[in-house]
């Protein structure tokens, strides 16, 4: 059974059920009628009017988002073991024309207003340093935690006193508004949020991010960023397909859910080993080299977290049948 | 009935049911098994080891083989109406750094180792000037005119000469290769092309490209420019299943060899009122407004193509019976 | 007797001296005392507030300037001999992060409003092609001519009305305005010109232009901009003296009609072989290899033109004494 | 008197007499009869054949010297205090077309080989990370020490074998080498060195720098480049001449010599407040915010360091004389 990532998922039936059902002639790139949908399925969603651009990969809709909050000589805020500083190659200096990532550190990869505050104090206000344009954060973190709508509100007040733009990587805000049980507003717009890629990908899709601009007047460039980042898909109809799929009856939601829950008994199991509290599908724990080839042996498939440590995710697909016998295993550790 | 673009065209069955398989537990990115089989595969087909990346769009794999072969400092030679040029937003300067186009004119979209040479005695070989570094064909042309091998060799000896690189987008390679009835090899690197963009998503595909290096180690640097630019799918195994179904009993070449055969039903009929010679799936004709009114009254979709003309592109599903109305409706005028 | 070009001229000896002077101990970068006062003497002379950068080349003002109005995925409208477009390599792509030149011809270089709607009208509205941003004129041309304060305004007036930026390259604007007699806010600010690259290096200057923004606070990018591309010198006050030495007693102007007036001797006697009307200080003859040949075996240095033809460049340094005889000399081929 | 920057300084009586003795008719740009004579004039130097480019800025050089040796994709090692991190506003990152700087700590902003490793150790060798490709150290560093030969070999050994380019920030290279008493061969190219800025305008120049290229093929490309970035002043003659006036009789050795060895009286007095060995003519001293202000209540003058600390900066000009009143004031606090 494989843990290493919920990018190796299979998609869900009702999604590969919406491609094929797109599978019909209609007009190119965005034109069609699935994608002329978006933008008043994700405003319903997020109880305002919102522009919405699909993408095919998480780095880029976080690039195309953080390269409408920064100019190329400014700076974006983020943990240090963030996706965009660790796992995209350099995406974000490509897509913002070289934009300098400022890192903090902070428990389970998530930042403080007080941390932020401090890296900016330590930034001279003189053409000689870059100065930061914008803040980016992971939600759910890539430790699995989860910021609270007052969390992110907070950072929320800070960027807009600052002037910064606030971007929320949620490659997997489905976990994370499985968890929090709020409104999708409360912990974006509402709390400060000015861009939020919303992931599908790692949730049961194929191969379709939603990029959400909670100012429609900022995609307008965007739109021209997707282009000329040959991220605009000639058959954008069975993107747009799998988005729609996803917000029909809440799936993307109920994913998450069910994603969560698996996590939440492997979880359970491990208490005594967790290296980070499991508040989505993630879990870290410690596990020797000899525990990690016990459980390998048993047929468990996971990723190293570094030595003595290892990360297991769960994607929705697992149910309680599928991560018991792990659960189990730990346990018997 | 829809002759707007070939991209407006479903997804072939044969596809559409490899991406249904493909939907299994697998490893992420490109470490899947159809991802691993890509090289093998292409390089049977072309008869030669070739490295190949699938990616999303003809915009991606242009721009990245373009990359891999000019400097931000350099330039591209290319047609005035080459894709690269008008229709791709500026795609290559952003993945080139900024490297220049520079603009040949040429029947049909075609140019001629003379117009390059032309335009490269044009160019003072001083550092105030950008100096070309490679040059960018396409096969067919934007005006669905076919390079015979003697052509892109001639290209090809011109290139070598210089020490220009050659960059052959194939958006519509399948409906040149349906023309030319050659060995790929034959109009590809054995008449000294570097990289070829090989389309599938104009030709019966959903969303996958193959970006061919006929150098493999020229494709070293293009996997961290795909990741950096966000091309890099977390599930490409459902690229990758695309691509090889579509090598699978050369669906790739029946798709082309369908389409043409539709466009050629359609230029017999319009013989009088052709524009370019018809050799692969675009017919351009002479239009008046008032015909164009008839033709749409009687159900027919396209674009116009300036004032009197009109653009009319057939696609793999377009059979004997489809286009038969229209060329008759054409005939009639 | 070199007539090559007026970069290949001494500095005025009063810039010399201000730069001799200016060697004392003052704040690095831009914080010194001549740094400080160039807002203030630019303002003066403009007749309204601006803000001033001083920068070592005229590429580094232009694409400075640039950037400040153009995005990368947009395109700046030149004619297709401008300076910006034939003799930077390609600076404006480097400075604007991939910015289009969009190239228009137009006699002696200069451009007119009816070609610029004629270029936009080309430019399809949608994602797929570049969109202009700004337009880009040199005063006085490539070719010597010199845009009338109308001339810019309908230009200006143009731009206004499609929210495009408006750029003059003045690395001859003392020659233009010695031609125009008129204020020098009247054929810029007025004329809806929002930047200027004012060059003083062809005009008896050591190293200095002055980059001026009739908006100062687009300037505030800029100096970021500046300082990231290596041009913020940590002994800013010898540029700064020079551009102060310049505009005091107009010496600026007075060295510009030096140079015209030594090119209207020349075109005097040149009067059946002129190319172009001479508006300033370059003049472009007719002139065989033979009579080339003739002048050069006389001690007269200049560039061939293309086949047939010839350009001389006079300078500020250059009295009725120096081009009487070349004057001569032509006259008597 | 002022200890803010060896920036302030003024430039040196034989370098002023340099450039007024260029001030005659030349070709322009790098065409004039002193730019000719750079190559040679270092390759004597350095004991092998160099290239050389002159710049205006120590930015520029570094910033040239690195988009040499690194892609876009790719990242740079260095000091987490080094200039091109934290003074450039991300020069780097435009120079290179968005380049990561991938930073260490190390005492005085000294790195050494086992730091480089630890931190190449932790970079993944797959596409989701940027690879490091070249390492920058700066000599003397940003804290005044010095990098002996055997250090920066063991550091050049370490490139070589990991294949990354090593470049030198010479800003302070001339206080570097009075130090070390060696060839400036030694601690460069016989070390591992790729490329040198050899710094000359914080060492008594007015603007101009020298990018050394030690495998002269490596300038070709930086030539386009250099030009591309607004660098190729068009009277370059009186930045070369500044550089051969250095070169003469060892001028720019005897300046570094000087401003040592003020340095080194002013260190004698504050043995026991510095914070850092003093090797070069950088001078760091534990100050409280009361001893600071009785200082300059004396007329001295200097930057604050953080709390509690303070830096001293001496250049050529001074002599026994002008630093003896500061030791003495330092020594009574």
């Amino acid at each position: 059974m494989r843990f290493f990532s919920d990018n190796a998922a299979p998609v869900h039936p009702k999604v590969l059920q919406a491609i094929a059902d797109a599978n019909v002639v209609d007009t190119a790139y965005d034109g069609d009628q699935w994608s002329q949908k978006l933008d008043a399925a994700f405003s319903e969603l997020f109880e305002r009017e919102v522009a919405v651009l699909w993408v095919s990969t998480g780095t880029a809709a976080n690039c195309l988002g953080l390269a409408s909050m920064v100019q190329p000589h400014q700076g974006i805020v983020c943990h240090r073991e963030a996706h965009i500083e660790v796992d995209e190659c350099g995406a974000p200096g490509f897509y913002t024309g070289g934009a300098k990532l400022m890192h903090l550190e902070g428990e389970g990869a998530k930042i403080t207003p007080e941390a932020v505050e401090e890296l900016l104090g330590t930034i001279r206000p003189d053409v000689h340093q870059v100065q930061a344009a914008a803040v980016s954060i992971t939600n759910a973190t890539e430790y699995g935690l989860v910021y609270r709508p007052n969390e992110v509100a907070a950072l929320g007040e800070l960027c807009k006193s600052r002037k910064l733009g606030l971007h929320m990587d949620g490659a997997r805000f489905a976990n994370a508004m499985a968890t929090l049980g709020c409104k999708p507003a409360d912990v974006t717009w509402r709390a400060g949020v000015d861009v939020l890629s919303f992931g599908f990908a790692k949730n049961g899709g194929m191969n379709a991010e939603a990029l959400v601009y909670f100012d429609p007047e900022m995609a307008d460039a965007a739109r021209y960023r997707r282009k000329r980042a040959g991220h605009l898909l000639s058959k954008g109809r069975f993107l747009a397909a799998q988005l729609l799929a996803f917000l029909e009856d809440e799936l993307w939601l109920e994913n998450g859910r069910a994603a969560n829950a698996a996590a939440s008994i492997i979880a359970g199991a491990a208490q005594g080993r967790l290296l980070h509290p499991v508040e989505a599908n993630e879990i870290f724990i410690r596990l020797t080299a000899a525990e990690a080839a016990q459980l390998r042996a048993q047929g468990f498939d996971f990723y190293d977290w570094g030595e003595g440590a290892a990360r297991l995710v769960t994607s929705w697909q697992h149910e309680d049948v599928h991560v018991r016998p792990l659960a189990d295993a730990i346990a018997a550790l």
